[in-house]
């Protein structure tokens, strides 16, 4: 394999742009894969703002499927022309933080989101995939691109935030915001035994959807203070579990206040765009004493994840679709990147196909 | 309150009757129901075949709601005339095993299953309830009795019997036996987020009805070795969890049997009919070093248990409505037994109203 | 039973004094035990600070022992004469809370904090029990009250503080501040696997304690900011846990900034004396995906927790002797509290006798 | 690196001999240790008595720590002549039973367990490192190899069992058999918070062991029933947790009968000696609904789990040196693994220097 290759690259803060990169070639752990379908994340508006320190040139994109066009030597249980999903954090499964379990944090703080924040990217005609023996996950035959990518950030990121939330069967679940993280975790919610869950959204296309994945009671904080509308759809007791979808400071804030004493709030929001610290107000953090928890933590990754996410989508627990609103080319890939920045036409997902 | 009621009480082993006894008047912990509507169980079946120790003259029954019809002085937070439901497990919530968290072993091994096995059945037409402020269940206005009732064992059970089985997102779990509590555990996978749920099931209804809450795969025990069956349905590779819903020793090997390494095997099965101890084959066992873990319980009692149970009720998450089979007034009680006792006419659950 | 008795109680804000009150009569799931020893709390001197919203005239403290003067009629399994310890947590174990597991948040934010917060405390002549079934503990005939009265609180607190950090086996540590719940917090951290165990403590004979109860590395604050010291000490790697037993805002952010990405700070300090929201600070946060997890809680209550503390100090795996630095008679315990309020004399723990 | 080294090896069912064979030459992602010192494991005498299926010719010993000598081309983070161990289970990280967690079930049932199984085992001048950058644990400078040999399997499956036993602080917890990997579970259960530790062995040296260790009383099984005997020390209660380290079909059943209602039985003796399936007497068993739990496990692999033994060393929370009651240079291999094989002079564990 050799030859140049289209990227979506981030040429400055604020810049971006299609450039052509040399293919590249996989070291004896990696393998290269020809993508097929990508979707564009927040988190690639995030970067492109500066909210997060990356290289001038890198190529963006972190949601990519595609074929595996070539293998290092060092690989095994793959062949060339497979069908393969790579998950947005690829963890090298052998440091201290990924032998303990925390794989995301693969060699220290977020060290297993590599896309972007550490190499190039996957949203470009061909990509490189780390540690591949463990990142590369087959995607079933019944299974379609454009589900499947889903799996790579979406579905597991939203679904680790109610893991995270330490839901017991026949709780109150309450996800702030419903774009398509937040979709997700109500999606996780409702898939992890949730009695009741309440979703704060505003826009009406996004209410739909959260009714769709589950959602019981959707509040909308333009209509009055949402914890004040948890509260009254509760009975006055509060939520069990709050999951922040976000990454504002008051979503946070409401979030760890609508949760009863023994609540958890799950964060899977990024906040990076407000350099103030979050405040724990103290009557909601019951003193330090309420039994309250705060977890966070950044998408799951490895192909055993992509796995079980797969088997979800084929036996129809979970299904994705409903969240591409948009569908471009690659040759259109800067046109749908504005329309995520800006949030054009309700936009939810944009799906790139190759 | 005073007079007689009618109850359905085991004279001897082999030997029912409906007959009379005082209303009893509830202690100051205590309260006192009048039944509105009772599910009969296989374990009553158990108990009047000598299954279960039991002092003759106990009347049978552990699934009932009805109405408050008395309270003791020292309940708190209910009113007479309220509609509640109670679960075959009332524990005291105070002795060191409910402190600790083991609250269906109140007091001591199945300790917390008090009904018939250490005082009065509820299968009646009034019935106390011990610990009464913990064991006291309201049921919402928007849940009928007839849909309540299923909370006392069976949900919970077979819900257990899924929490148990400590399921990851994804997984691969078999559930051996679909009769009532067995499509609980169904229902069970399904609500704590398996991916694919494969059911051991021989007779078409419960194979239909297997499906329609949850099984992706029926394996038909008549048509082959099951193990087998679900290796082949795993590509060989077995299953992430297996639950135990009948109480055969076949059954609690082949549960064994079909798991991964690292597998969880979760006993809800009642193993009181055949004296002879249950069997570990070492290769199924790993030798003792397989990572296996064999998990037991008995129905998770208690009104906050109730409550959740509920909740998914009201919100449309769980529908029990199916496993009804067949309805009797209580003067049918012992026909309706007797079908139980013998399986005729394909029944699952005999509901029975007062 | 019948008469007065002396009590030591909060007249208003910022005054106190042993007054007479009537010997109270116990309800009949209640008990009334005569004192024999109690620990001033620093909760207590927080709660004349006006930190604690309270009624005026309540008797103070809730870390005491002694013997069974009377039972209700339906306490079960205790006779009067017997020797018993009470936590300061006392759950009804029959809410929704407390079927959940959250008997210190029984019936609400910190509702099992019931002596004085509530209802009248225990450092009196007599006190009454509620729910004494659950809550009475027995004190094993070879310990002494003088060691059993440390389970009420500070055993029950640090070791908790110790259980919410999450520690598996040779994980690094660190307590911040050694007052009698962080040296408890360090004992905990010992008890439970940590391999390396890093206390934040100036004052000298606190840190020759900290040693004693199993600190490998005394960081003193005084000396230069802790978590530098802490990074220094880990090779610029941070703590698996870090537990707060202050409840200043600067220990709490420093508990947070000491942590490696996945690492848990447990909080067992109380801060409510200063009104301002704590703050998190981002980086240290890891914007919210760091895999971090801030866990709360308020001392573990209940007759089951009380036993096992006993049997650690029986045989001989815990001894808080050491905590004791002043004794008191009841009638010297204005000038006790007054040492406590004011850290006179290097005081860690004053015992009253009666 | 080329030439020939001694390896001990096992020649035939029954047949071992000291024979050369060529240095190995590491592929790219392992590693060649030069060893220094070695432990014989009952394990090898299991596997020369054939209780394990292994090829003819196999070099026995996965209990070794060294030097490096050399290294593959993809392994990171380590230089020639670092001071190594390597834990007997030496999983790839990357498969899917390793990114769920079970690592020591790396590619199936057993499958980390690869030295003398899968591979020529360590007891040898020289061995291979699979999935180095993993699998090498750099050995502390204050820790002496012939103390960080005990990482390699005994401390960590011996702590193993009582992480598996789930044990609460205070619990009372039996380990059944005191030879190293018992006494190994003895520390762990003192470790992790029991509060009185049983112990069960008839051999006066390794009950004096054992007493060191943490043991609070030790049943001598000689003098009558041991199940029996717990009741007796705990009131007829039973423990919290038993765990199982010799293998034996009494042993398993007996920890299973001393357990309370909502007990957990740990297993960690190898029960490939004896074909017959273990049996689960019902009354035991609680019926199959008992609460009880039975876990089974494998030595925990993996440098992330050598570096945390290595603390609890340095830190002087462990010594394992007691367990070395005798000597070797690696000429006389033979003559010790015959006195392991007989257990002569009340070996416990014979150390090989080389």
């Amino acid at each position: 394999m050799s030859g140049s290759m289209k990227t979506f690259t981030m040429l400055d803060i604020g810049k971006t742009a299609v450039i052509e990169k040399p293919i590249p070639t996989p070291g004896p752990t990696e393998a290269l894969v020809k993508t097929t379908a990508s979707l564009i994340c927040t988190s690639d508006v995030h970067t492109v703002k500066g909210a997060l320190p990356v290289e001038n040139g890198r190529t963006l994109g972190h949601e990519s499927v595609g074929v595996i066009a070539a293998l290092g030597s060092a690989v095994t249980g793959f062949t060339e022309g497979q069908r393969v999903a790579v998950n947005a954090v690829t963890p090298c499964f052998e440091c201290s933080y990924c032998q303990r379990g925390f794989t995301s944090q693969c060699g220290g703080l977020l060290g297993g989101y590599k896309y972007t924040a550490q190499v190039d990217g996957n949203m470009a005609e061909y990509f490189l995939v780390p540690a591949a023996t463990g990142n590369l996950a087959p995607i079933p035959d019944d299974l379609a691109d454009e589900a499947a990518v889903y799996a790579c950030d979406m579905l597991s990121t939203g679904i680790m935030g109610a893991e995270h939330a330490q839901i017991e069967i026949g709780d109150t679940v309450v996800v702030f915001a419903q774009g398509a993280v937040g979709l997700c975790a109500t999606i996780g919610a409702r898939l992890l035994g949730a009695g009741r869950i309440i979703t704060v959204e505003s826009r009406p296309e996004r209410q739909a959807l959260s009714r769709q994945y589950g959602a019981d009671d959707v509040v909308d904080f333009t209509e009055g203070d949402p914890v004040e509308q948890i509260m009254d759809l509760t009975g006055g007791v509060g939520a069990d579990a709050a999951i922040e979808a976000l990454g504002f400071p008051q979503t946070f804030e409401a979030a760890l206040a609508c949760l009863k004493a023994g609540g958890t709030l799950s964060n899977i929001g990024y906040h990076g765009e407000n350099p103030a610290p979050l405040q724990l107000d103290l009557m909601a953090f019951g003193l330090g004493m309420g039994d309250k928890t705060i977890r966070t933590g950044l998408c799951t990754g490895g192909s055993d994840r992509m796995r079980r996410l797969f088997t979800l989508m084929t036996t129809g627990k979970v299904d994705p679709a409903a969240m591409t609103t948009h569908r471009f080319g690659f040759d259109d890939v800067e046109h749908a990147f504005t329309m995520m920045a800006d949030k054009q036409d309700d936009i939810i997902k944009p799906l790139i196909t190759f």
